[in-house]
């Protein structure tokens, strides 16, 4: 079977762009990668493993990044958001999930997996789709849920909601709250604490330079102890986490791109200039960013009604953006789709954001007869 | 912070053995190591992404080997044993799983999180720790459990039981019953219909050659319909999965070593040759091999009275042991113990095999004045 990889020079995949290796990372890579490497020198629990510094990772560098009294590594961000949805559903004290309804679909899959009902407090609609934190009130006013969920930002438009305000409304209604971070954390400076919340999620393979699937799930001593309980049959083995979970090459290539990712975050204002300054070229192109505007994140989608039109009459038909953006050396768009564009300028340099447009430019050009 | 890998020239810990990647693996890890690389042409189905060619893996190799009708990756062997308890518990025909007493903890664990008690059969006790297969007919006469789990070897003496046996009990009594095969699938010919069991569980970085974590499950349509059931709520989804589970290089890696996996299961009766002349030959030390006699796995338990005696009055404690190996490029013993002494000899050379004895008669030799 044929097992080599294709990598474009430049992927737009809004869930690639974060999860590229460091330099660090594929070291640690090729030396971790062999199935239970990390366990070398295990005593039973894989946070407390010294040698790797796991330890020092999981009780001391990653706490103080989440903005957290205690953090844990899960084998993603779902996987995390279950972790918690679970724990507090069989609690009892609430019987459905109160999300944005930007949320992604794991949200949904998670709290169906937890037994858990889910209802979703709508997006004001186009051309922003913005969540407004106000909207939770008449629903935790009505019954109040297991959980609350703010997707930050969300996955397809990338949009911001007022994560502190909702905080706020939520130790009113003393109902827990949860910050999908998957697009976040790793990508700007975020902390649970600034913002209120009481679990943070963040996913090592979408935003931290690590080679996936693993996660991070952040929260306070009060919910660890509930969400984090030790087994009652099997020596210190925390249930929810089976015990460990990413032990392997996963979590030392976290690890190692940590620093790194720590850096990075410090410079988010140059990546919101250059998504900012991407759509404000697409837009030139005849194409419309939707989302907030101006936007504040590098995921972005764009309606694309000029490439639609194309893709009517081009003999190729959809697959023609593809192909094209392909000889470019551009990915990440997937085959076939012209009409909305889901997008990511994070870590791209100048030159390569100018590279994308003027490939968008040309596309358009070359085909400017079937517009007619 | 250093995160350089000390690797031993010969590593004797048996979670370690069967995750060694493969070359081709290596390569797999470093062309896919990036984030969520498995995901350039994912069309919203993990298993059905054909570039890289998962779907075939997914649907006709990876079935063909574990002798199921469906197959899934899962994010190791635990998680598809908590997926398999779940499911079945959620069904509420039975409120115990019921396991073999040599069960790993994670056996235990995962039926804490899934919410269901557990039972064990316990073994029959010293030397041989075997496991009876009729003697679980009077729990299932008592009370019906969600699932029988039947560990196939065990993690602690590396024990086979009556497996085809067992799978006609549970027939019987109409329950199901999972082979937790972390240790036998990929090393081994094993297949779930030929055993009769319901479902197959097996670890990719245990027993695959694969870079953790990542396992394997398998299981006929009957049940697939019950425990891979479609969300609700997202186009698709398998919700038990979180819509994909192992996505990214872990799955790669599996897919990479996959063909020399099934090759190497062919020569199993190799492996067992070796691990008997070990177990003779460390039985000539003063060791004596706990477990099933002659052995049927790589996987022993020594009795080391000879190394204990050496501790009692040795300036390093139990300490010296580990360093011993150490300085003979030998690792995987837990440094600290002497007592009892859990080794694998699986992939080893036979030359490997005499230098790791001969490392115990000369650490013995060497300390002879302790001994009197």
């Amino acid at each position: 079977m044929d097992l080599h990889r294709e990598i474009p020079k430049i992927n737009l995949n809004p869930i690639q762009r974060g999860g590229i290796l460091t330099p660090e990372a594929r070291q640690a890579l090729i030396e971790w990668g062999d199935g239970y490497s990390v366990c070398d020198y295990c005593g039973g629990r894989l946070d407390l493993i010294e040698k790797p510094n796991i330890r020092k990772f999981m009780y001391e560098d990653l706490p103080k990044f989440l903005g957290s009294e205690v953090a844990r590594t899960t084998n993603g961000a779902r996987e995390g958001i279950f972790t918690v949805m679970y724990a507090l559903g069989k609690e009892g004290k609430g019987k459905y999930v109160l999300a944005d309804g930007n949320a992604h679909y794991t949200t949904k899959v998670a709290s169906e997996l937890a037994g858990l009902g889910i209802k979703f407090v709508e997006n004001l609609g186009a051309p922003e789709y913005k969540i407004d934190a106000e909207k939770f009130i008449p629903f935790l006013q009505e019954e109040k849920p297991a959980l609350v969920v703010l997707t930050y930002p969300d996955g397809s438009f990338g949009n911001f909601s007022d994560a502190k305000k909702l905080a706020k409304i939520c130790r009113d209604f003393e109902v827990p709250f949860a910050i999908n971070g998957a697009y976040s954390v790793g990508r700007l400076p975020i902390k649970m604490n600034e913002i209120g919340a009481d679990f943070i999620i963040g996913s090592g393979h979408k935003s931290m330079a690590a080679s996936g699937p693993i996660g991070v799930l952040g929260m306070n001593r009060e919910y660890a102890e509930r969400v984090l309980a030790i087994s009652k049959l099997a020596k210190n083995k925390e249930v929810c986490l089976l015990g460990c979970s990413s032990r392997g090459a996963t979590l030392m290539t976290l690890m190692a791109s940590f620093p790194k990712v720590v850096e990075r975050t410090k410079h988010w204002d140059e990546e919101v200039k250059k998504a900012r300054r991407f759509s404000v070229e697409m837009e030139k192109l005849g194409m419309v960013q939707l989302g907030e505007k101006p936007h504040n994140h590098d995921l972005m989608s764009f309606e694309t009604p000029i490439l639609y039109k194309i893709s009517e009459s081009h003999k190729k038909k959809g697959f023609f953006l593809h192909a094209a953006l392909k000889e470019r050396g551009i990915g990440g768009i997937k085959p076939g789709k012209t009409k909305v564009l889901k997008m990511s300028t994070y870590q791209l340099t100048n030159d390569e954001i100018s590279k994308v447009v003027n490939a968008f430019r040309e596309i358009i050009e070359e085909n400017r007869e079937l517009l007619k």
